[in-house]
Protein backbone atom coordinates (compact mmCIF):
# COMPACT_ATOMS: atom_id res chain seq x y z
CA UNK A 1 0.00 0.00 0.00
CA UNK A 2 2.62 2.57 1.49
CA UNK A 3 4.79 3.97 -2.11
CA UNK A 4 7.75 6.12 -2.01
CA UNK A 5 9.19 8.22 1.29
CA UNK A 6 7.53 11.45 0.64
CA UNK A 7 9.66 13.10 3.27
CA UNK A 8 11.30 13.34 6.54
CA UNK A 9 10.48 16.40 8.63
CA UNK A 10 12.55 17.94 11.56
CA UNK A 11 11.41 20.34 13.62
CA UNK A 12 14.26 22.86 14.33
CA UNK A 13 14.30 25.97 17.26
CA UNK A 14 16.29 28.22 14.66
CA UNK A 15 14.93 28.03 11.09
CA UNK A 16 17.68 30.32 9.27
CA UNK A 17 20.66 28.27 10.97
CA UNK A 18 18.55 24.69 9.95
CA UNK A 19 18.81 26.06 6.35
CA UNK A 20 22.42 27.37 6.32
CA UNK A 21 23.40 23.94 8.04
CA UNK A 22 22.05 21.76 5.04
CA UNK A 23 23.34 24.20 2.43
CA UNK A 24 26.60 25.35 3.47
CA UNK A 25 27.91 22.24 5.97
CA UNK A 26 26.02 19.00 4.13
CA UNK A 27 25.98 20.60 0.79
CA UNK A 28 22.39 19.99 -0.21
CA UNK A 29 19.64 22.22 -2.52
CA UNK A 30 17.54 24.28 0.24
CA UNK A 31 14.64 26.04 -0.62
CA UNK A 32 13.42 29.99 0.76
CA UNK A 33 11.06 29.91 3.73
CA UNK A 34 7.68 28.92 3.11
CA UNK A 35 5.04 30.03 5.44
CA UNK A 36 2.02 27.27 5.68
CA UNK A 37 -0.54 29.21 8.34
CA UNK A 38 -2.52 26.06 8.19
CA UNK A 39 -0.79 23.84 9.16
CA UNK A 40 1.19 26.56 11.85
CA UNK A 41 4.52 25.49 10.25
CA UNK A 42 7.31 27.59 8.03
CA UNK A 43 9.02 25.33 5.94
CA UNK A 44 12.18 25.06 3.77
CA UNK A 45 12.17 22.14 2.06
CA UNK A 46 16.06 20.13 1.13
CA UNK A 47 15.43 18.41 -2.17
CA UNK A 48 18.04 15.42 -2.46
CA UNK A 49 18.32 13.03 -5.34
CA UNK A 50 15.49 10.75 -4.32
CA UNK A 51 13.18 12.47 -1.70
CA UNK A 52 12.99 15.48 0.37
CA UNK A 53 14.23 16.85 3.94
CA UNK A 54 11.48 19.24 5.43
CA UNK A 55 12.77 21.69 8.33
CA UNK A 56 9.74 22.63 9.89
CA UNK A 57 9.63 25.31 12.42
CA UNK A 58 6.35 26.49 14.42
CA UNK A 59 4.63 29.84 13.06
CA UNK A 60 1.93 31.25 15.07
CA UNK A 61 0.93 30.43 18.55
CA UNK A 62 -1.07 27.18 18.10
CA UNK A 63 1.83 25.16 16.35
CA UNK A 64 1.12 22.00 16.55
CA UNK A 65 5.18 21.60 16.93
CA UNK A 66 5.41 23.74 20.14
CA UNK A 67 5.28 20.52 22.17
CA UNK A 68 7.55 18.67 20.47
CA UNK A 69 10.45 21.59 20.85
CA UNK A 70 9.66 22.16 24.08
CA UNK A 71 10.30 18.85 24.77
CA UNK A 72 13.57 18.61 22.27
CA UNK A 73 14.98 21.91 22.67
CA UNK A 74 17.96 20.98 19.95
CA UNK A 75 15.00 19.78 17.13
CA UNK A 76 14.89 16.54 16.04
CA UNK A 77 12.87 13.80 13.46
CA UNK A 78 9.25 15.04 13.44
CA UNK A 79 7.85 12.45 11.31
CA UNK A 80 8.23 10.80 8.69
CA UNK A 81 5.77 10.76 5.56
CA UNK A 82 4.47 7.64 2.91
CA UNK A 83 2.47 8.16 -0.64
CA UNK A 84 -0.50 6.29 -0.98
CA UNK A 85 -2.59 6.30 -4.11
CA UNK A 86 -5.33 6.36 -2.66
CA UNK A 87 -5.83 8.68 0.85
CA UNK A 88 -9.34 7.22 1.53
CA UNK A 89 -8.79 3.91 0.48
CA UNK A 90 -5.80 3.77 3.06
CA UNK A 91 -7.76 5.45 5.78
CA UNK A 92 -10.75 3.02 5.71
CA UNK A 93 -7.89 0.00 5.31
CA UNK A 94 -5.65 1.15 8.29
CA UNK A 95 -9.13 1.72 10.97
CA UNK A 96 -10.11 -1.60 9.89
CA UNK A 97 -6.63 -2.53 11.31
CA UNK A 98 -7.44 -0.86 14.40
CA UNK A 99 -5.14 2.13 13.68
CA UNK A 100 -6.17 5.61 14.93
CA UNK A 101 -6.21 8.83 12.16
CA UNK A 102 -5.76 11.87 13.90
CA UNK A 103 -7.90 14.51 14.23
CA UNK A 104 -11.37 14.25 12.59
CA UNK A 105 -10.13 11.73 10.32
CA UNK A 106 -10.99 13.62 7.24
CA UNK A 107 -7.74 14.53 4.63
CA UNK A 108 -6.29 18.05 5.09
CA UNK A 109 -4.36 19.63 2.18
CA UNK A 110 -0.93 19.37 3.00
CA UNK A 111 2.16 21.26 1.76
CA UNK A 112 2.30 20.56 -1.80
CA UNK A 113 -1.49 21.06 -1.94
CA UNK A 114 -2.46 17.46 -1.99
CA UNK A 115 -4.47 15.56 0.46
CA UNK A 116 -2.84 14.37 3.77
CA UNK A 117 -3.82 12.24 6.83
CA UNK A 118 -1.84 11.75 10.22
CA UNK A 119 -1.46 8.30 11.74
CA UNK A 120 -1.29 7.92 15.71
CA UNK A 121 2.56 6.97 17.01
CA UNK A 122 1.39 4.60 19.47
CA UNK A 123 0.07 2.88 16.37
CA UNK A 124 3.10 2.79 14.54
CA UNK A 125 6.00 2.22 16.71
CA UNK A 126 6.10 5.48 18.42
CA UNK A 127 6.60 7.18 14.78
CA UNK A 128 4.68 9.87 13.62
CA UNK A 129 3.30 9.14 10.14
CA UNK A 130 1.72 11.38 7.81
CA UNK A 131 0.34 10.30 4.59
CA UNK A 132 0.11 12.23 1.50
CA UNK A 133 -1.72 11.27 -1.56
CA UNK A 134 0.89 10.96 -4.71
CA UNK B 1 27.71 16.89 -0.72
CA UNK B 2 24.86 14.67 0.57
CA UNK B 3 23.11 12.69 -2.28
CA UNK B 4 20.30 10.41 -1.21
CA UNK B 5 18.32 9.55 1.74
CA UNK B 6 19.71 5.85 2.11
CA UNK B 7 17.61 4.77 4.76
CA UNK B 8 15.40 6.20 7.52
CA UNK B 9 16.16 3.59 10.83
CA UNK B 10 13.17 2.87 13.36
CA UNK B 11 14.09 1.37 16.76
CA UNK B 12 11.49 -0.90 17.40
CA UNK B 13 10.64 -3.27 20.95
CA UNK B 14 9.55 -6.03 19.09
CA UNK B 15 11.04 -6.67 16.00
CA UNK B 16 8.18 -9.31 14.45
CA UNK B 17 5.55 -7.29 15.42
CA UNK B 18 7.24 -4.02 13.65
CA UNK B 19 7.67 -6.17 10.72
CA UNK B 20 4.09 -7.30 10.67
CA UNK B 21 2.94 -3.83 10.52
CA UNK B 22 4.94 -2.97 7.92
CA UNK B 23 4.08 -6.02 6.25
CA UNK B 24 0.81 -6.61 6.54
CA UNK B 25 -0.83 -3.02 8.23
CA UNK B 26 1.16 -0.64 5.38
CA UNK B 27 1.50 -2.94 2.90
CA UNK B 28 5.43 -2.76 2.04
CA UNK B 29 8.04 -5.49 1.28
CA UNK B 30 10.13 -6.36 4.15
CA UNK B 31 12.98 -8.68 4.82
CA UNK B 32 13.79 -11.43 7.19
CA UNK B 33 15.47 -10.32 10.01
CA UNK B 34 18.98 -10.02 9.68
CA UNK B 35 21.80 -9.91 12.48
CA UNK B 36 24.72 -7.90 12.83
CA UNK B 37 26.77 -8.37 15.50
CA UNK B 38 29.31 -5.96 14.63
CA UNK B 39 26.87 -3.17 15.02
CA UNK B 40 24.58 -4.75 18.24
CA UNK B 41 21.33 -5.07 16.07
CA UNK B 42 18.89 -7.22 14.13
CA UNK B 43 17.45 -5.27 11.10
CA UNK B 44 14.07 -5.82 9.37
CA UNK B 45 15.01 -3.77 5.55
CA UNK B 46 11.90 -2.17 4.47
CA UNK B 47 12.14 -1.47 0.83
CA UNK B 48 10.07 1.65 -0.53
CA UNK B 49 9.77 2.67 -3.93
CA UNK B 50 12.60 5.59 -3.70
CA UNK B 51 14.43 4.10 0.16
CA UNK B 52 14.52 2.24 2.82
CA UNK B 53 13.62 2.08 6.10
CA UNK B 54 14.92 -0.35 8.46
CA UNK B 55 13.57 -1.39 11.37
CA UNK B 56 16.46 -1.90 13.91
CA UNK B 57 16.16 -3.71 17.40
CA UNK B 58 19.37 -4.16 20.07
CA UNK B 59 21.25 -7.48 19.67
CA UNK B 60 23.77 -8.33 22.19
CA UNK B 61 24.14 -6.35 26.24
CA UNK B 62 25.49 -3.32 24.85
CA UNK B 63 24.06 -2.58 21.95
CA UNK B 64 23.96 1.24 20.93
CA UNK B 65 20.01 0.92 20.91
CA UNK B 66 19.10 0.22 24.53
CA UNK B 67 19.54 3.29 25.89
CA UNK B 68 17.30 4.90 22.95
CA UNK B 69 14.17 2.13 23.79
CA UNK B 70 14.80 2.62 27.49
CA UNK B 71 13.90 6.31 27.01
CA UNK B 72 11.23 5.31 24.03
CA UNK B 73 9.88 1.97 24.85
CA UNK B 74 7.13 2.31 22.00
CA UNK B 75 10.34 2.66 19.79
CA UNK B 76 11.02 5.92 17.49
CA UNK B 77 12.75 7.35 14.95
CA UNK B 78 16.33 6.87 15.33
CA UNK B 79 18.32 8.08 12.71
CA UNK B 80 18.77 9.10 8.89
CA UNK B 81 21.12 7.97 6.72
CA UNK B 82 22.84 10.03 3.65
CA UNK B 83 25.19 9.19 0.99
CA UNK B 84 27.84 10.42 -0.04
CA UNK B 85 30.41 9.71 -2.60
CA UNK B 86 33.88 9.96 -0.48
CA UNK B 87 33.38 9.13 3.07
CA UNK B 88 36.69 10.26 4.41
CA UNK B 89 35.75 13.73 2.19
CA UNK B 90 32.81 14.73 3.88
CA UNK B 91 34.52 13.30 7.11
CA UNK B 92 37.23 15.98 6.97
CA UNK B 93 34.98 18.37 5.26
CA UNK B 94 32.74 18.10 8.35
CA UNK B 95 35.15 17.84 10.64
CA UNK B 96 36.74 21.00 9.22
CA UNK B 97 33.54 22.80 10.00
CA UNK B 98 33.50 22.08 13.66
CA UNK B 99 31.03 18.86 13.20
CA UNK B 100 32.01 16.36 15.69
CA UNK B 101 32.28 12.42 14.61
CA UNK B 102 31.46 9.54 17.26
CA UNK B 103 33.27 7.00 18.12
CA UNK B 104 37.40 7.42 16.68
CA UNK B 105 36.22 9.00 13.63
CA UNK B 106 37.11 6.43 11.68
CA UNK B 107 34.47 4.26 8.90
CA UNK B 108 32.85 1.20 10.17
CA UNK B 109 31.56 -1.20 7.77
CA UNK B 110 27.56 -0.86 8.03
CA UNK B 111 24.44 -2.93 7.32
CA UNK B 112 24.87 -2.67 3.35
CA UNK B 113 29.19 -3.65 3.46
CA UNK B 114 30.05 -0.18 2.54
CA UNK B 115 32.04 2.32 4.93
CA UNK B 116 29.87 4.23 7.21
CA UNK B 117 29.85 6.94 9.93
CA UNK B 118 28.00 8.53 12.89
CA UNK B 119 27.86 12.08 13.83
CA UNK B 120 26.93 13.94 16.66
CA UNK B 121 23.69 14.45 16.96
CA UNK B 122 23.81 18.17 18.83
CA UNK B 123 25.85 19.09 15.42
CA UNK B 124 22.89 18.13 13.58
CA UNK B 125 19.72 19.36 14.88
CA UNK B 126 18.97 17.14 17.58
CA UNK B 127 19.12 14.27 14.73
CA UNK B 128 21.83 10.95 14.87
CA UNK B 129 22.89 11.16 11.50
CA UNK B 130 24.36 7.98 9.43
CA UNK B 131 27.07 8.99 6.10
CA UNK B 132 27.57 6.12 4.06
CA UNK B 133 29.67 5.74 1.66
CA UNK B 134 27.47 5.29 -1.98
Amino acid sequence: MIGKLNHVALAVPDLAAAAALYRDTLGASVSEPLDQPAHGVTVVFVTLPNTKIELVHPLGDSSPLAGFLAKNPAGGIHHICYEVEDILAARDRLKASGARVLGDGEPKIGAHGKPVLFLHPKDFLGTLVELEQA
